[in-house]
């Protein structure tokens, strides 16, 4: 284990509570929904209502979009945070977004309520850095390929600048499946954070298999493993997104399923 | 995904249901427990005795063991055999147990109600098709490397014999994580083998994760992922064990989890 | 490092040399070809025939095959065996082939001057103790997913039988690279294993890359890294082979290779 | 396989050649040397001056250092360049350092003759999009879980900017041995990277092990597997190098080095 100064629990710091709009990460069920990413003002907005609805407590949606080609659709930009801030406003929702560029941060900031780094961005240190350097609450996902070491060791470079609200991301990592399940979802290790850190520690199950059709059960699971919340993703019409089109669920299964949701952390707590 | 035969849902078979002792595995919840490696008569007998109370179906115990190293505890033989099942009949518990070599298909047949295949084994076909030429159900652990092809793949090489009573184990795969868990648990795989197999699917979360304390959770979220049962190693005096002893559990917390475990199935049920 | 009795390097013994045919293996390269599977009478002996030529002194040829799928070709089992012993003795070439059940050892050490152990049998211990008790070489292939340690322990386990005559083959590992290439060869463990154990290293391209255009750059590669032979799979037709058909080499391509092979091993000698 | 503009040979560009200095990279073979890290200005000089003596035509030195825990050593920054190009020109030696932030691409374009992006940012789409704009060669380094396909479609990232000028550097990728080698190189994938790209494919042996022993052989069997160059870590004490200790040797173990890699290259040529 490597020299930790922030991220593990001590005597003094059990459990670090974040607080976003009326949500007291941590200690509430954290639910992030919303589309992969902002496409249009409408699309945003029509998200934003439904999976407000369904109990979700933070609005997501990319507009700065991370992707493996340069010539798929890398997102709306500028025009896309102003799309989400405009549509989290409207419903009444803290809204959530990634920044990858150090020099977008101050950008981001302003808009969103929260920051979010990718998976591909987790050992980006000038990123944490710069993240670390300002107020806002900052979710960290895991790297694809990264050792439980390494993702605290992230974490840790952002609460040394100062930050210490940093809420921990496990959304899938590369292993040897990748015909049936993009990737795989490794639920053991967020019931062993859960043990050694303080911070908040949700679930991607969206990336994590890239299925549609897993997202509830992994849910589910996720809740039992000890997880803070969830961050799914959710789209008008899944088969014409720009991005993660199979991995999206419509409005209507996710308000089925966020009933589901709440019920599972409902049973847990009196478990 | 591969031509298969056998293994995947159809018109006319949707679950596959094994009977063994009085439960019917498929339908009702299996529950799998006992200690790594038989070591004496007294050590099995008391660990059986404890385990029945707290609601187990099903006595496990290894009496021939895979080890890495040649010079680790290779477990009892036939004299393990005879231990299991004597504590096995004592208590009213069928048994379960590993072969490892084709030769000794027909003596654990004789003594064992269920033949486990282990990791290590998952593709040693020669031993795959002998257990399918058996009548006792087998259970058939996924390698620690395996895709989801693969896996069902030896399966089909058990039912390609006649044998139709598989039972699929996910144990944990390698991944990048070693330092803090010892593999890394695979419930997405759960889930979806869950949607596309009529047969039992069942979680050994002891192997899986190689820490008594990440046990609980992670039989929770695997009831939560659909899972038909677990496996769980349990022994009297862990830190004594002759082989994985770190991941072992007591008898007395196997007894408070397996209330939770059972209170967590029946939540699932009326979800 | 696990506790190792017989595998590594010591003050007494700093290179094992096992004498096959003419060969001795650890001094000579040790060049083996011939086909995946052995087929047919003609097959066999016409590739043996031109291996031979081309400077290879070992007969490779699978009768026991190893397959994913029950459905693939399994081999001609005994047939096999004649077919590939009468083609060596004819052409004067000792030949090597896969055993894969404990029950077969006997007679396949009885055809076969040297037993081979498969990637899928590396953790086959019943298997690695069966062929440990016989007097025949063995040459072990690194499990596709398998640590050093976890290598050199398999190779322990023969030894640990008395028979000291093992071979050590690496053959390609599982890694994130599966679209271009069917395995990774890793030829720092190559490097690695010439330094710390005494045993005869060497290196099958054909599984590694599963590409047959690859395989003359790993061969010259392999040499450099300090291997002490090569297995190649070399037919006569290779889209006609009924198994890997895209990994052989025409036996006019191995001629051509074979000397490239040679001149490297003996430019390495010298530099 | 992705939709590639850029990377792949076609009829009109067989093969990109680079000219840094007085080296034409793609023809001649490129060596590039250097410590991991600038530490001060006489260690950088003193490493300079014998590696050029030794054949290197480019020096390496890290200034901005990305490392896995913010409490290791994270190199001197803009005084780093300051150092590394002052003893660039002192011995005649064109330079090449890591580049880790959009906000530092300017600057450290205007020190450095090609730009170096570590295997961390290999998917850091806002850096790749920035190299791109500029008119210096960009090495690029594979990311340690990254497939070949994701790999190219960052050099494309950079090409599509318009900067046509990207050497490709294979340095090791993470698969399950982790105990004896840091890495495996990925011998395999040069091979092929030099069957279906026109870019120069170079080879970074030290990161790929971590171990100053391996890397003579590994530089060989690069060279034989097809590369264009090398880039290796040397440091005058490597015991008390502030990053990457194990790995880096001395100039005298360069020395003697180089002579067999520049007589490998030659052999290679007339094989």
């Amino acid at each position: 284990m490597s020299n930790f100064k922030y991220v593990l629990k001590n005597e003094n710091l059990q459990k670090t509570v974040i607080k976003v709009g009326e949500t007291k990460i941590g200690e509430d069920f954290l639910l992030i929904a919303g589309p992969c990413s902002v496409e249009d003002i409408n699309q945003v907005e029509e998200i934003a209502q439904s999976v407000k609805k369904s109990g979700a407590n933070v609005l997501r949606g990319g507009a700065y979009k991370p992707r493996t080609s340069p010539y798929s659709f890398r997102g709306l930009g500028l025009q896309g945070l102003e799309y989400l801030r405009y549509a989290g406003q409207k419903v009444g929702l803290p809204i959530i977004t990634e920044v990858c560029d150090t020099r977008d941060v101050e950008t981001v900031a302003y808009y969103s309520d929260i920051l979010q780094i990718g998976t591909r961005n987790m050992q980006n240190f000038s990123l944490l850095v710069e993240v670390g350097k300002t107020n806002r609450p900052v979710l960290l996902k895991r790297g694809i390929y990264s050792t439980i070491d390494e993702f605290l060791n992230s974490a840790e470079y952002i609460m040394n600048e100062g930050n210490q609200n940093v809420i921990l991301c496990e959304r899938g990592i590369r292993t040897v499946e990748t015909e049936y399940t993009r990737n795989t979802l490794d639920l053991s290790t967020v019931a062993l954070l859960k043990q050694i850190t303080h911070l908040p520690v949700i679930v991607d199950p969206s990336h994590a298999t890239g299925r549609a059709d897993l997202i509830e059960p992994m849910c589910l699971s996720s809740v039992m493993a000890g997880c803070d919340g969830l961050e799914i993703e959710v789209h008008n019409s899944p088969d014409k997104a720009l991005s993660d089109s199979e991995q999206q669920i419509t409005p209507e299964e996710f308000s089925k399923m966020s009933t589901k949701i709440f019920k599972t952390v409902e049973f847990k707590k009196n478990l």
